[in-house]
């Protein structure tokens, strides 16, 4: 059964851009989807319609307040060119469960997607289909009540705009370097670190001007409370690989449940490569490097699906892992996980949703 | 000499509405203050034009990752009918420290000053005159540049709205009580506590919607990294008096520096009244509520003023203050910062700002 929705075909369409030159984020198709909600009535009027500015109320809640969540995944192109989403399921449930942080009401999640494979039909024509390229998908919620008071909105709007995004590699996977961050905190115990909302990106950026000005890719964070474990890098949760066993963080209420975390584990487990979540201390990184234990290190999102780590500073100590080449089990790792993603291998986990 | 400002004058003015029944951020006025930023020009085009909604697109960075500032003040009307501001410039000087949390670009204070005068010249007759009444000023910065791109923004628009407000205690100042939060965290060290940035806020209202449904006013916000020593209360400092002595939480990277917080300790200093900022372990607070020490306590910000708490719950157990009545120094503090700054008594500190 479709989700009924209001479309309205946009009259011109735009140009589509050269995948060879596309910037992440900066280009939007030619439709959006819309839809409102009011305490009376709940979500009201879904509607696809020509991608364009939105009247808002300089009053409206979300810019005062922040009261907002979203959500990234992304379409590609299968060899018989039909389009793919990866795990969305995954992502609607992340989107409630950063509402419910958020106190923004939950969304029907079986309704979203449908809205979204709805506006992916009509917009078909902009996946891309070169190496690497695909078309990001980025559902949001914002306050839109006009209140200065500081309590959760009676109005909100939820939208999903697509952006067609080039190679995350367009000179082939490469590792970076990174810099662990021991001032500034992105999330704490008790805040809103497991939850998709603006506030804790923003509050990063003095630490990414930090890191970049030293050279570094991006930043690797550490807990809030003793700064000592390690949570994420930049936007990406995190892996390891110490004497042959995989590890990563442990889930706690300050990282985020990365959809593409969940696959690298499941991957692994499914090739019985040994995987576990757990505290990670920085101080353990360290030694592992020390002794030569320190294998490979990667970090999962779904901008970049597999990121490798090259070099980690971490106060006065730089550890160059795996001689700044990509490892074994994290080459593995992308090229399985980019090859399920465009339909160019078999998927045996049902990951992947054929529109 | 005055900020050049383009001023187009609203056609109708709207229905200016009775201060008995006016809800706090409800109700605007009939022109707004905007000027937008690029980074090629900087600041630039600022207008004074009818308040009215703002076509923003759909990807405009503060929706996704809430780069957004803001300040709050009152204008009041003295009894000569002149608007008198309190001490703006504390709130400009803020803002700027805002921004740089934020990786915002600095606006000049003395030029946003003079564009407020002009707005508040303007809408004068929105200021109120009734008793407790005053004209809530609320500038803000949104990152308006479309790109989902985590990182700072070459675009933002800088607004100033006017919202006219009632009475905080129309039936009398009254003890509120309060409860402390030991689960959910406000801001941890290294983050964006002393900014004025939407994301600190919307992080709160799941502990003020508990604190709400167990009838509380207000959550006590501990420190993020040990729960243990007190730093805020709602949206607004905090303060206790303890056998004769006024103490309140020291500045730190996770507490706003309120300017009415500033204000308090500058007043108590000049009657002699002794006062000091340090660490406040909860446990101090309970200690001293057993033993009988703990004689007043209340919040200090703009909404408000002085807010008295009648009761602190704690864990299991509630301790209630000065018998659930407004304490003397509580009391004084209120009335004469109340008078001062509607400009019913001499200013000995040069705090009010005429226009
Ligand atoms: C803070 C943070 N951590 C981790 C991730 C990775 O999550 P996912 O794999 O679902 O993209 C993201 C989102 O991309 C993120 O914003
Ligand atoms: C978190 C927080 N603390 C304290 C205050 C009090 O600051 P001020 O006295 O400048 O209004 C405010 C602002 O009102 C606030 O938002």
């Amino acid at each position: 059964m479709e989700a009924t929705v209001a479309i309205t075909e946009a009259q011109q369409k735009k140009v589509k851009p050269d995948p060879e030159t596309l910037k992440f984020g900066k280009t939007f198709t030619d439709h959006m989807f819309t839809m409102d909600y009011t305490s009376d009535l709940g979500w009201i009027q879904p509607e696809i319609k020509p991608y364009a500015p939105v009247e808002i109320d300089p009053a409206a809640m979300v810019f005062h307040y922040s009261q907002s969540v979203f959500e990234g995944l992304k379409a590609y192109k299968n060899p018989n060119g039909e389009a793919v989403l990866f795990r969305p399921e995954e992502n609607f449930k992340r989107l409630n469960r950063s509402n419910k942080r958020l106190s923004i009401p939950p969304i029907n999640e079986e309704l979203a997607l449908d809205y979204l494979k709805q506006l992916i039909e009509l917009e078909k024509d902009w996946i891309p289909s070169a190496e690497g390229t695909s078309l990001y998908i980025r559902p949001f919620v914002i306050a839109t009540e006009p209140s200065l008071q500081v309590a959760p909105a009676h109005n909100y709007k939820f939208f999903i705009i697509l952006s067609p995004v080039g190679s995350y590699y367009p000179e082939g996977i490469h590792p970076v370097s990174i810099m662990v961050e021991d001032h500034f905190t992105r999330a704490a115990r008790g805040g809103t670190g497991t939850a998709k909302t603006g506030g804790n990106y923003s509050a990063g950026y003095n630490a990414q001007a930090k890191a970049a000005s030293e050279g570094h890719a991006q930043v690797l964070w550490l807990d809030g409370v003793e700064k000592k474990y390690v949570e994420e890098v930049g936007s990406m949760n995190v892996f390891f690989k110490i004497n042959g066993e995989i590890v990563t963080p442990q889930l706690n209420d300050s990282i985020l449940q990365g959809v593409t975390r969940k696959s690298v584990i499941e991957l692994l487990k499914h090739w019985n490569i040994p995987v576990s979540e757990r505290k990670i201390p920085m101080q353990e990184i360290f030694d592992a490097y020390e002794s030569g234990e320190l294998e490979e290190a990667f970090g999962s999102g779904t901008a970049a699906v597999i990121s490798p780590i090259g070099e980690l500073t971490w106060k006065d100590s730089t550890m160059i892992v795996n001689g700044r080449k990509t490892g074994e089990v994290t080459k593995s790792l992308y090229q399985t996980l980019t090859q399920i993603q465009t339909g160019k291998q078999e998927d045996p986990f049902g990951w992947t949703v054929k529109i």
